[in-house]
């Protein structure tokens, strides 16, 4: 059974555009879907890449696209009130639920930042997200500390394995980089079946 | 009838990607094609942006990545000893070409930098390549000195309209970036029929 490692962080819109869909592609596959939160702030600082909106045109040019994505995917979109923000904490916490949980504790936090406009950097507000998705929000809140190391760890395996962005995505030893290059995950996927 | 404006560098390979399908492109959507070579360097320096190259992991995938592609594709791609070369003598030499000649200007050298592994920079060898798609290669070479200030003013031109990269489209003023974006080009040829 062909294995799909979908390497995401809250704070990259491309990687939400690519969480609504990943589920489907494995379905479509029959795949394993390995969900596996990581920092893109540690991969551009590793690699020495930038994100988009670190150039001016490019920053201004990525809403334009990604709304273009959007209605393409229709999944709802709403432009955060402060981008970036800082995914630390949700990031640190979705990796403190249990692996069953975790994606839906990524739906959640996506869609909140995402598409409602929420703010996932303060601890009272992602527990309520959390919790609104039937996790138990306050415990894997207070638990995010305990999981620093192990998000650098999966940031750093990621790099290691040769990304420089988000969404990052791994067939076997396989990279693949950009929600826009999903389509060559799957066509890698069915030739690994 | 729709117009699709197509700036290309001959240094860029997904430039040349692109440059293999956008005819068929604008024949199935019915849209008028303007071919309008741009100097990507030029395009870096004014917004900041930086080439693929310029990050160590980035520049390693790239070529995986067009492999991709080109195999998608079906089109021919050899990685060139010298990369990235200099593309200005030829830019320069395909715009001194009649408007209904610059389509074949174009893809004879997008053909010898990118599938032959010829050295463009090289006067000589672009009057060959030039003459062999049944151009005047050694007047279009004399000529290229002439078209330094076009080119530069059509670089400024795509910049002034908000690209950061190659290729660039525009439909209207409808920009799009990158040959993973020509399926939006088309959606959007196919609305403004």
């Amino acid at each position: 059974m062909a294995s799909l490692e979908f390497f995401y962080d809250f704070v990259s819109p491309y990687s939400y555009l690519a969480s609504t869909r990943v589920e489907a592609l494995a379905a479509r596959t029959g795949a394993t879907l390995h969900w596996r939160p990581f920092l893109l702030g540690g991969v551009l600082k590793a690699t020495g890449n930038r994100a988009p909106i670190e150039t001016v045109a490019k920053g201004k040019h990525m809403w334009i696209d990604l709304t273009r994505w959007a209605n393409r995917l229709e999944v709802p979109l709403r432009r955060p009130t402060t981008f970036p923000f800082s995914p630390i904490l949700a990031l640190r916490a979705a990796l403190a639920a249990a692996p069953a949980d975790l994606p839906r504790a990524t739906h959640a936090v996506y869609r909140a930042a995402w598409a409602d406009g929420r703010d996932i950097g303060d601890p009272v507000v992602l527990a309520s997200i959390l919790g609104e998705a039937g996790l138990d929000g306050p415990a894997l809140v207070a638990a995010a500390p305990a999981q620093k190391e192990r998000l650098a760890a999966q940031t750093q395996e990621a790099v290691d394995r040769g990304t420089y962005g988000a969404p990052t995505f791994f067939v076997g030893s396989d990279l693949f980089v950009g929600n826009d290059r999903l389509d060559f995950v799957e066509e890698a996927l069915v030739r690994a079946r």
